[in-house]
């Protein structure tokens, strides 16, 4: 297995010069092949003032991992830990294997370096982003200081039914791509590398994107059959993004443009949903089925209007406990969320039933965000058909400088 | 919702006229475009003397299930039931919306006829594979003598730990299509069609393919890190075809042109294997990693010289537990198989180590080749880092004339 700077395509000599110079010239190589590389060879820039993954157009698909700190693990073994983290994910949205030569120490991950089942996978638009649960800022890693102050345990909401396997956790990886084996090869290699430092917790495999963060991106559906997302903070919303999403790092310094990030494993009760007549799912949701256009008129993006009356409803259009009514920011102080959750499908019950749901993944400058929208959903006819079964917040660091790591400033 | 014989894409008006020319001409339509659809358009033709999904190129997508008939269905049901899969079948695979208006007695599957969540979304290659477990020729159906004599249970094998909540069942469906909401959202409504009549028993969600039945696809890998299938029957391999992998219907007529499929859950102990050394590995599977060439010498696919002597290793240079001599043609009275299986990850034991593996899919004129070949991996070297946990075999019916059901000839 070659160790040097080559893309894993070519490495293995599976794809001809032309073919390679789009992911071996460096993070942005992806620009200097033409203008639109193809989907395999995109390359998501690592560094910058924001982690990758957030505003990055959603990629098809997800594998994200909560990890548990050992417990013998002290401070320097978090710093060593973030530090090959961030040296491997390098590496991997670059298209690279994964070596031992940048690792703190020379690294534990032996033999072979790399596990070796992305070889012949170019990117695939990899993203890696990293959180910091609130059990991080304990006393035992001496940073009590450092603990922004939004970054707050979730208070219960009505009709949680959380489970500890799905839930909390000490750091998290949030791996994207548009190839299912490079984002789950990343996170099996980023947990190899914790080997003795951190354990995995629990783990989350997503099959297909429920939002976009970008308009070029028709609205995806869930899988009760709506699109998902419509009203999402995009990636080209600079003042929302500002507003909404980014941390100004006015607590926290090494926090300014980061954002915090609320995990919730949502299981969907299919069958139940699937018996209800098509009227009544769209008055659940407040939006029609096809078009994704609310229940007051219009089209897709057309601003709801609240106020109109349905003689048909007989009552407003769109209903009180209409699940878009609750959510929508003119209910909750303006607040507006970046979502860029994905589908789920875990087989099925004893009873023949989907374990299927959505695994909400959403951005803001302030769990409190979150909070306020949630419990405003505690009236939401939707909660007949779904149940919170996961649920666990980080705080996401601001963005790599080439040589840094994640978490620089944490230490300091 | 529509209900004419539209595309899901062109009837939400998603697309334009040109686009949707290509899903909606019917089965064949994906080649009256251009030469090379998108693949999101591309249309596998339902009906033909073979079922598709066999020797079709592999999607990187896989939602398979399995049935079983409640405890009230009687022969008719199984009729009726098959009919109306057959006509959901049909529609989806063309890009279709699943509609009541071809089913049954008018169908159960009530409101709306399709949950939506492909609508937009085009036929991507969406395959839908039908099989008959050897209970559906109990007497109970009066099938008892329809029953192929190949389709006998598998015996025990060693290493063996199957677990009844992946194995068995009377029927199964392979939903196979390149993207994964495509492929869960039909055997979703196929489920919704089989209301009363049956249930699922197990279902597994594949994400990446591990095989390939064409060599215009480079060879996938499997979590090991592998290159997995280099030695499979491909679709243009017409004799192998007639040989392995086809039915000459000689016992039962209504088996010509179809085929046996064994599916096997495998699980893979990940974090075992990603500890040893590479050299073993390779001598493990008997190919080296990168080239994935037999360790006699050449390239991938380069015919294995078992008598090679590696003065290194101080004996054969596959060794004789290698997996690959043991699993080979001259190991096993020539015997082959086509292989069509996928990767699949399922988060993570309490200790934090991956639920993964295989979910092993093959082809065979009878289950005695997978039969004679497992027995033949029973000194496999291989064994100590995998564990079949999950074990089933159909029969899978000829292919599907148009205007006639899967499995006719079964009640004649």
């Amino acid at each position: 297995m070659t160790g040097s700077r080559l893309s894993r395509r070519s490495a293995l000599g599976l794809i001809g010069a032309a073919g390679a110079v789009g992911v071996t010239g460096g993070f942005a190589a992806g620009a200097t092949r033409d203008d639109a590389p193809a989907t395999e060879d995109r390359v998501v820039p690592f560094h910058g003032p924001h982690q990758a993954g957030i505003t990055t157009p959603v990629q098809q698909h997800l594998y994200f991992a909560s990890f548990d700190l050992t417990s013998t693990a002290d401070r320097d073994d978090v710093r060593s830990l973030l530090a090959d983290w961030t040296d491997a994910a390098a590496r991997m949205t670059r298209g690279e294997e994964v070596t031992a030569e940048g690792a703190t120490g020379g690294g534990p991950y032996k033999p072979p370096d790399d596990t070796g089942e992305a070889l012949g996978l170019s990117a695939h638009a990899l993203t890696v982003t990293f959180g910091f649960g609130p059990s991080l800022f304990d006393d035992r890693f001496g940073l009590a200081d450092r603990r922004p102050r939004e970054l707050v345990e979730l208070p219960s909401f009505a009709f949680d039914l959380l489970e500890d396997r799905y839930s909390g956790g000490d750091l998290c990886i949030q791996a994207c791509a548009e190839d299912p084996q490079v984002a789950v090869h990343a996170i099996r290699n980023l947990s190899r590398i914790a080997f003795g430092r951190a354990q995995v917790r629990w783990t989350q495999l997503g099959y297909g994107r429920t939002s976009t963060t970008t308009k070029a991106q028709a609205t995806p559906r869930n899988l009760f059959g709506f699109k998902d997302g419509t009203a999402n903070v995009f990636g080209t919303d600079t003042a929302d993004l500002e507003r909404w999403v980014w941390s100004d790092g006015s607590d926290q310094p090494w926090m300014a443009g980061g954002s915090f990030l609320v995990a919730r494993k949502i299981a969907m009760l299919i069958e139940s949903w699937d018996r209800v007549r098509l009227e009544e799912q769209e008055a659940i949701i407040g939006r029609d089925k096809g078009e994704g256009a609310p229940l007051s008129g219009g089209r897709e993006f057309t601003d709801p209007d609240f106020d109109v009356v349905s003689t048909q409803a007989g009552g407003p259009a769109i209903p009180m406990t209409a699940h878009m009514r609750l959510a929508h920011p003119d209910q909750n102080g303006g607040a507006r969320l970046l979502r860029r959750g994905y589908n789920y499908v875990e087989g099925n019950n004893d009873l023949g039933q989907l374990n299927a749901g959505l695994f909400f993944l959403a951005y803001g400058r302030s769990p409190q965000q979150f909070i306020d929208i949630q419990r405003s959903l505690a009236t939401d006819a939707l909660n007949e058909y779904i149940r919170h079964i996961g649920s666990a917040v980080f705080a996401i660091p601001r963005g790599i400088r080439p040589g840094g790591s994640v978490g620089d400033g944490l230490f300091g």
